[in-house]
């Protein structure tokens, strides 16, 4: 199955664009959980435990996994293992390096974590990128628009009349011949988003910046689903994961992402 | 002591510009080393011991290790223990994220692993590279030029009448006040390298690509060096590493190491 059918599967299956970041933190995850002999992957589990029938994809940040050191791996594998597996799971790293590394970067994600999809920095261009498009049934959101003060450092200078995030959608959608490559855009600015739709139709947009990060919903919803109100992957990572921070934090996690799941379904009911 | 400082005071003590990839892979090492414990930390420890004095860095691309599983994390901190202190030691991740994200990877890179640089994608701007700038002892590579075939989708694309590579040089110069930031420069074309060193005359780069993917030895020297005949960091990585095969795989990267680093300093005798 290609990815954009899986994706599609579990939109419709969970009625929900909803996607969670377990960008889950030593700090932040409440204090009774970090007696446990891995308290990352406790809360994982309960977090997924409470949301798992109201999203459509779990993304995994690499760096939050990362600064566990050794354990950090075993977490991720762990945590992907307690995800039903009609549910997308996206791994976060935005991977960009050349042919032969990107090649063992695609199968780490792929076949040794098992990710179902990869963010990915199209800097280097093409091959930097293919081999994590090479099998139909992983998904890779290349990076177009971020929600960071930065991405105004280069993404949007002008070459032959349009920013160079055009320039990087124009060949995402030439290099998706196997229904696979998606967009990430940084939910803030509205008339950018509007404008990405116009020019990517059918690719799946990966929106985080909703929540935490201070994005326009409506807007996200609007213009990041396709004609069909499917294809929008909203991400909301703190303001669901961390919603309470005592022993209720599950419940209070699935509370808060179904008020967030339900916003976004009567805004598609609105618009689509 | 600031990044640029230790890097010239290695380059000068081992009268070297040379930096060895230890990009090690299972199937390439030697067959004798294949049961040891940990085969790629025993390969590693071997090629630091024999080539230590022949040096200015060693560069660990992670895409190598972290296809290791768990143990990656160990392989990695264990070689950087193998290797002597006043060696520059590049963790090559090209990393690219959000603030806190990118903080979080920049805390891996630093104090976990405990690397002295680090390369990163300039793609999210700014603040994605701050994090491994605050701290004058680390260092940052910037990607500018790639050596691959994709580096021509973006990287080259004008704006404003020059490359956006040439963008990211200008920015990288701005955001370098504590004498920590580098570029790294595909070493493929010669006029390319050339009026980069001409645009960031002081700017240590990082120039891979030579063996194994072809670059010109001649010009990475007289063009990567700064007017001192310094600054540039000359990776190779296959043509030592994979220098022979069998049980005397480290002397013949030691011999390989030798060779590299003497025609570097030819050419640098014959420009500097």
């Amino acid at each position: 199955m290609n990815f954009y059918s899986a994706l599609r599967s579990i939109q419709v299956k969970n009625n929900s664009l909803l996607c969670i970041g377990l960008d889950s933190d030593l700090n932040k995850i409440p204090k009774h959980l970090r007696s446990a002999e891995n308290p990352i992957l406790e809360f994982n589990k309960q977090i997924i435990e409470a949301t798992k029938d109201l999203v459509c994809a779990y993304k995994l940040n690499l760096a939050f996994y990362e600064v566990l050191g050794e354990k950090g791996w075993h977490t991720i594998k762990q945590t992907l293992a307690a995800i039903p597996s009609d549910i997308v799971t996206i791994g976060d790293a935005k991977r960009g390096d050349i042919g032969n590394t990107a090649e063992m970067y695609a199968k780490s994600m792929r076949e040794d974590f098992g990710f179902m999809a990869s963010t990915v920095n199209p800097y280097m261009g093409f091959d930097s990128v293919e081999p994590f498009i090479r099998d139909e049934s992983h998904g890779a959101f290349v990076l177009a628009i971020t929600s960071n003060i930065g991405s105004r450092d280069f993404q949007h200078l002008k070459a032959r009349n349009k920013p160079l995030y055009e320039h990087v959608i124009a060949r995402v959608k030439k290099w998706n011949t196997r229904q696979n490559c998606g967009l990430v855009v940084g939910a803030t600015r509205t008339q950018e988003l509007k404008s990405i739709r116009k020019l990517a139709p059918t690719l799946p947009l990966l929106i985080p910046g909703v929540g935490a990060q201070g994005g326009d919903l409506a807007a996200a919803v609007r213009y990041g689903c396709d004609k069909n109100g499917e294809m929008a992957v909203i991400n909301s990572s703190r303001g669901i994961i961390y919603a309470a921070s005592g022993q209720d934090f599950a419940e209070a996690a699935r509370t808060a992402a179904l008020t967030l799941r339900d916003e976004i379904n009567a805004i598609r009911a609105k618009y689509f």
